[in-house]
């Protein structure tokens, strides 16, 4: 079996995805959500996939959630249409490609400024409908957002009149959870930001606003706050592959990743060190988040293999005796440190069922950062 | 001016290429090469364009270098026949691929190790050819090569009387040098790894190993190490475009970077804090390498507004009064860190003249990580 290039899997690196551990995982992640009571819309940044936005959508998902206009693009193009934009968007021709996208897509946007629900609101006029938006509430991850409480109440108090847009929930992203030094941490703080913006639904329900939807995001934080009363969705993305951080925060094992990067040892210059193909276009330099420094992934059967430095194309391995453990042309399955930039690099994953190849799959939203 | 996705450039985040500030740097690189009577081979993953590698040539480069296959499949498949591949080529799957790449263009590799030398004089045989290779030379960057002297000399005996291989030179890529403290640090590291290459050349010669190439690389050493008598050829990459990489080291300065970042500010959520749609899905992450934790890049016009980190769609810019310093809205132009793998990000670079928008530019090689 081979791609339409001539390659083969065998080629490395790769994206090798197992799709029965992927399966298990979205089982588990709907479980999740079902037995919490909750909409379950994952967060399709991780795979790009329609075809795995769909899959996801058959286990039992209420919608997806992208980060860019263009994401959800690539999804509404293949017949996607409930999508939330979990992303404040700015300027006209961003505001343009929403317009086209309205009509064919129910699409919902979150925000946290009046500038932002204007241009919205002027959309929304032009249409002659209301654009379904949701406050982004900083519940500690310091990155969008107003705060709980007050702050948020006036900005909704600045933007709840405003013309062709209606004002319909609160939306956080908790993922400041995985910057956590232990699993019970990251387990107090998933609570906290979920009672945070439940407490903030409240407050502006108390002012006379319809907050219908109160929705958490990230993946070590759903089987914490899902259940937190008032919530109503759970947006996680990373849990359909999991990654190194989910394993180190403690929400996945080796065992439930279902993504791994097939990679070629290509050099042992010395005998502390060895060369992979895989280097920072495959892996990404992101670091490990609950633990910085620690190296670019983990080499299944190699725990003691550190995955010391990357350059673009070379992965540089620290071991001893790399001359009689290593040898050139053996392949490594390492398990990435966060798996949705190694998605963004790559144009296509292997869908794999024991061992063989089942087909494969095109990351067709690969790139669409506007 | 808009591209087939119905975008303008004018849409964020783009990658702006400055054509006269880029033609610049392909003339003063081609005249450090002809002044010190060298070949200029300029390593393309820079800019993973035929169209700029066709310019490269025009400017007087003698051919072009590129670290994978899939990239020499790009260049090869646009009419450019004179390539070097500076990477181990491992595995059938890549040996296939090189095979029919040799029919359609001269293409040489280095290696470092007798495995990978078998497996191209397997090819070569089949082929009833002579692949050139050259050896790799590890001169201080401690990535892949053979050590200077007497380690590359006795890798050329063991491999220089394989059938269907013929060496014909050395190659060293001193990356160690943009890792130096100072200019003047990094001159000397230069000089160092071209003195340490020509004379491991004259030890293979003086073996009987006819070698005609010496090949020296990266960007910010041939000013330096071009001129070191016995160097044939240098293959630096980053020159086209320039980053804040160069600029640190001293071989760049704003006026010489021909790539930006454009971004625009989507969030200002707190006064010591705001947010741009330029994240690591574009900017990398990869840090200052002469400067560590220095942040993400360089705002233009904001040389006290740090781009503290990044994730995927999101860089987070720590800087005070940031309400009265910016605007929602606002777009702000970013010298990245490092330019090659922010190319790699991207589909289109937009190859501006004095402002305006002259052509774009399709990245056409990116993502070629095999």
């Amino acid at each position: 079996m081979s791609s339409s290039t001539g390659l083969t899997f065998a080629d490395t690196p790769s994206l090798l995805v197992d799709l029965d551990k992927m399966e298990a995982n979205l089982k588990e992640m709907a479980d999740v959500a079902a037995d919490a009571g909750v909409a379950l819309r994952p967060h399709v940044k991780t795979h790009k996939s329609p075809e795995l936005a769909r899959l996801q959508l058959e286990y039992g998902a209420a919608g997806i959630t992208v980060a860019k206009i263009g994401e959800a693009e690539v999804m509404a193009d293949a017949g996607i249409t409930d999508i939330r934009i979990a992303y404040p968007i700015v300027g006209q021709a961003k505001l343009g490609r929403l317009g086209r996208l309205l009509r064919s897509a129910d699409v919902s946007v979150s925000l946290d400024s009046a500038e932002v629900a204007e241009g919205l609101s002027n959309l929304g006029q032009r249409m002659s409908r209301r654009i379904p938006i949701l406050l982004k509430v900083n519940t500690g991850l310091d990155r969008v957002g107003s705060l709980p409480g007050q702050e948020s109440l006036r900005l909704a108090e600045q933007i709840g009149a405003l013309p062709g847009i209606e004002l319909v929930g609160l939306l956080t992203h908790e993922g400041h959870a995985l910057r956590s030094r232990s699993r019970e941490e990251a387990k107090e703080r998933a609570v906290r930001a979920g009672e945070a913006i439940v407490q903030t639904a409240e407050l502006l329900r108390g002012s006379g606003f319809n907050i219908r939807e109160v929705s958490v995001g990230s993946t070590p934080t759903p089987r914490d706050n899902a259940h937190v009363s008032g919530v109503t969705e759970i947006r996680p993305g990373t849990y359909i592959f999991n990654d190194l951080n989910e394993m180190t925060i403690g929400v996945a094992t080796e065992a439930t990743v279902a993504l791994t990067v097939l990679a070629t040892v290509v050099s042992i210059p010395a005998d502390d060190r060895a060369i992979i193909d895989a280097g920072s276009k495959t892996l990404s330099s992101d670091g490990l988040v609950p633990a910085p420094d620690s190296g670019f992934g983990y080499i299944r059967g190699h725990p003691d293999i550190r995955i010391d430095h990357l350059t673009e194309e070379h992965g540089i391995l620290a071991l001893d005796a790399a001359r009689d453990r290593l040898k050139i042309g053996q392949q490594l399955e390492i398990i990435p440190n966060h798996v949705c930039p190694v998605v963004n690099l790559a144009d296509v994953m292997y869908g794999m069922r024991q061992g063989r190849l089942e087909r494969e799959i095109a990351v067709l939203a690969r790139g669409k950062n506007r």
